[in-house]
């Protein structure tokens, strides 16, 4: 079963989610198998299966039907099959993964490691030890040895009887270690949220532990214009924000390296990638004017600094690379996520999209690129939703309403205790199919479960005694107004961006969606509420972390880097706020209306 | 009266040496005027001067004479004259200076300054500050800037209104100020008791401010030896010997500048020139095997690191620059010194020395260039002499023999407490050609003056009632034996070096001598002692603290950066101690034997 190429058995009769389910697979059904829910579709690759249910043939679209699109609860195997289990049809287990796509690019790391040998010193041979190494290197002139290098050169190549490894940077020696030892490398996706963090093997480009952290900053403010403020009010502010996301990384990379079997000491390049502000931050550059308008970057070329200048406690002369941005709301993770899509290269007409709080799009077409960012607003991560809560157990995040019954799916199957980012679109989108609320998003009196609730009319999702905490969990008008503004923003960017790029919705090849909320994202229900418009359902891709596989790539690939680059550079930015036609885009898109 | 630019009236019959007093020139007058010390020896350059006197007929040797020196006691102005006086006969005023030559190299400095003024950020113009600097620029490709110059940027952009100074080191921006603010230099020359400091307009090449300080790590150890001893025997020893003459080069850079009326953030460069054991130290390399045979340096090449990287309070991207050696105890100081001197790129035979505990010797001749260090310890500093002592008020600095009457000058006319290094080696000189000792260095038992003294024969310089502290002042066999061993391992590496050059003292064009102990060294007594061959003497150069100027040249010179380069890998090190002739050799220079 792709995409984790696990193999199962499956018995006479059983249906593809039984045969799933032993095999250890867990896959969205909320409605336990029954049929309704549509969770569970899956994609036949080779093979045959048993002919097409009613439940089948009501859930899927046409288009779905002629790609071979099933539901994994309907359908029984009739010979050996090769299935695509898309990643919206996996469940919470597979979620936690901080995986994306494995890096597919070529290694050709910046640093690359060499062994030498030298004769010992004598009265007879007396050059310095950095001239030994380099007579043995044959290339004197070009290398020199960074000062920390120099600080433990000479006891090591005595310890080390006069053979060492040398890790050479852009002609700069940075590392000097016994011989053979591996040389490594950190690679970090610094979301607001969540730090997910890769050793790598330099040479080999194999990822040798992965974890996550959550980013301490969260406490400073919860989304970038909040940390700003917080750096912008307190004196030490800045210094806080960048020492605390620091000691985490240190404390991340330790436990990586301690994992692995491997030293801090012998990591010698890092990648971080995230947002503008974010990397700002880090780097400890001002972000004051990012909160501004004009809203421009202090620098948004690529930059690489020693990590020892900003306290990451990696070799002594290791250096830390953060890719370019293309403006102050699109960074350089958006930057890594158009690279570890391979999106930006391709020859076809390509959407790519990471939504947050802020949402950046990306348009390619005909080699030009097109990028700007949505004020989407913090709705998916469920804040400003009166029982919003962020993805954790007991969060609501699947919802269908049949005949006027709700049904839920909550994050480890707990009571529910609030609804999260990808639940608040399946309410939505059922709420407006089974016409609890108009186009306009308007609630309408007389649908089953709406009721008063002082002094406004709401949906109840679950009844009090229902829910975990024993409070009612209810949905508002004002909580579905935060969602037409969110995706009303994101639907206009992408409209004015393809308009920018001379396309249509026609001439889209594929639909990108990366990041966490992406990937849990229902596609449905996201067309349904007019967010994404309704292309063909194999043209989009949720393609999980992108932007720390970009990251991995920027740490082995100098090919990688240069394209980063060029990216960066070519990219057309397109300021939202003053386009002539965003006003009317965004309030048609603020309508309940798949097209 | 050169080389010291100034002028004075001469009174009709008043002697140079009167009307050079009046004038506030101090000259070396031991015997007052008397015509019998040769200290006031002066070289006519223009003009006549009063027939030729007996005293200046014994006094002079004839090639002096042919040169057109006098004895500016004894000549009489005839006319408008102008007159060079030899450092030698400038008395203790004038040498306390950190003065050598002005530097002649070419101002052509590793970081220019460049004034831009670019458009304000809009929405409709939203390249990140970088860009728009680099677009104003016209070469965004190559270059780049520093991160700590990219955490002020922003703001400094916004507070000049758009219109900033940027010092732009090898394609690297490394400092943002105010249009107009001139960007300095620090050039340093790093002696084992002295530190001279230079703060220099980097445009300009003009010097603003100098001074010296004392080297604190005099605490730790008097000489190098000592002192990476106390690296290998105290945990923190190369630690606390780094961070004090860091702490001291702050503090004087911070005196520089506030004596100039500048900042020490403009200050974006600094050149630290020291021997290969103090170079090492301050930049915290590993020096024990410094200390080990065979002596090999961590690194001999030039060292460029940010002075961030070892605490030095510049600006926040200054770097530091520190030049190539040539060996364990050939160091960056004596490269400054060749090239300060500009000995080194002659096309003549030169010889250029620099006296020390250890004493560098560089021959030039035919395009090749030939060093070693002689092992000359440290009698020249007053050390293992009974009554030795630095250069100090009351030190004895001159001496003459007359008659068996001993005549002393004193730093300062103090009433003297002993002897320093040009004193001691007058002393010698002195005794020898009266006859006191014998060509081996032995006391002659009935010479005037000479006594046993607890068991030992000894020259009495200064009876107890003429000296300071009451205590007499004298010399014995054992004081005379260190001076022997000194000079024998001088003449012998002056010797060596010649042979391997393939010439002969006939075919040396120039006998430089730098340092601060040859500046004050009589060149007659060190003639007769025979450290010195007996060349001519206008062949000698006494040049002052020629490292110093040699800093200041490498500060604002990239070329001169590049020769010091060309020099270390050129150079032939000849290691004496292995050397077939060396044993030979020194036996012989230890007699007394000018020749």
């Amino acid at each position: 079963m792709q995409p984790i190429g696990r193999r199962a058995e499956v018995k006479p009769g059983q249906t593809l989610l039984d045969a799933a389910r032993e095999g250890g697979i867990e896959m969205t059904a909320l409605c336990g198998g029954e049929g309704w829910c549509y969770g569970c579709r899956v994609r036949l690759e080779e093979g045959q299966l048993s002919p097409l249910t009613d439940a089948e043939k009501n859930g899927l679209t046409d288009a779905e039907l002629a790609l071979g699109y099933r539901l994994a609860c309907q359908a029984v195997p009739l010979s050996h099959v090769k299935i695509e289990i898309p990643p919206e049809s996996l469940a919470t287990a597979q979620r936690l993964q901080v995986e994306g796509k494995e890096a597919a690019a070529a290694v050709d790391p910046v640093v690359h490691q060499v062994d030498v040998t030298v004769g010992e010193a004598t009265l007879h041979d007396l050059r310095a030890d950095t001239i030994r190494l380099l007579d043995a290197l044959g290339s004197p002139e070009e290398i020199r040895f960074a000062l920390p290098v120099l600080q433990t050169l000479s006891p090591t190549l005595r310890n080390q009887e006069w053979s060492v490894r040398l890790a050479i940077r852009d002609g700069e020696v940075i590392a000097v270690a016994p011989v053979g030892t591996p040389m490594l490398g950190f690679a970090v996706d610094m979301g607001t949220t969540k730090l997910a963090g890769y050793l790598v093997d330099l040479a080999t480009g194999e990822t040798l532990a992965k974890s996550g952290a959550p980013n301490p900053q969260i406490s400073y403010g919860e989304d970038v214009i909040s940390r700003i403020g917080y750096t912008m009010t307190h004196e030490d502010g800045a210094a806080t924000l960048q020492r605390r996301v620091v000691e985490t990384l240190n404390d991340l990379v330790w436990r990586l390296c301690a994992e692995a079997g491997r030293e801090t000491r012998d990591v010698v390049e890092a990648v971080i990638v995230g947002n503008t502000a974010m990397q700002h931050i880090f780097a400890r550059l001002p972000a004051r004017q990012l909160a501004l308008a004009p809203y421009v970057a202090a620098a948004s070329e690529a930059l690489t600094f020693r990590a020892s200048e900003i306290g990451l406690a990696l070799a002594p002369a290791a250096y830390v690379y953060m890719p370019p941005n293309i403006a102050g709301y699109v960074g350089g993770d958006h930057v890594a996520m158009a690279l570890g899509t391979g999106a930006w290269e391709s020859e076809r007409t390509l959407v790519a999209i990471d939504i947050g709080t802020n949402t950046e799009v990306t348009v390619a077409r005909g080699g030009h690129v097109w990028c700007c960012s949505c004020a989407s607003g913090p709705a998916f991560e469920g804040a400003h939703i009166r029982d919003g809560m962020r993805a954790a157990p007991g969060a609501i995040e699947k919802v269908q309403i049949v005949d006027g019954v709700v049904h839920l799916k909550t994050i480890e199957g707990q009571p529910p205790v609030g609804i999260c980012g990808s639940g608040i679109m399946d309410v939505v989108s059922e709420m407006y199919r089974s016409g609890i609320i108009d186009r306009k998003g308007a609630l309408r009196p007389d649908a089953a479960g709406v009721e008063q609730n002082n002094g406004a009319l709401a949906f109840t999702l679950a009844a009090a005694h229902d829910t975990g905490h024993g409070r009612p969990i209810t949905v508002s008008r004002k909580d579905i107004n935060e969602i037409q503004l969110a995706k009303a923003a994101i639907r206009a960017g992408v409209e004015i961006l393809l308009s920018e790029a001379g396309a249509t919705y026609d001439d889209v090849d594929e639909f990108i969606i990366a990041g966490a909320f992406g990937t849990y994202l229902d596609l449905h229900s996201s067309i349904r509420v007019g967010m994404f418009p309704s292309l063909p359902i194999h043209k989009f891709s949720q393609v999980g972390n992108a932007a720390g596989t970009g990251a991995r790539q920027l740490l082995v690939s100098k090919a990688r880097r240069a394209a980063a680059s060029r990216l960066s550079a070519k990219a057309t930015y397109v300021e939202l706020t003053i386009h002539p036609d965003f006003s009317r885009r965004y309030m048609t898109a603020l309508y309940f209306t798949a097209a």
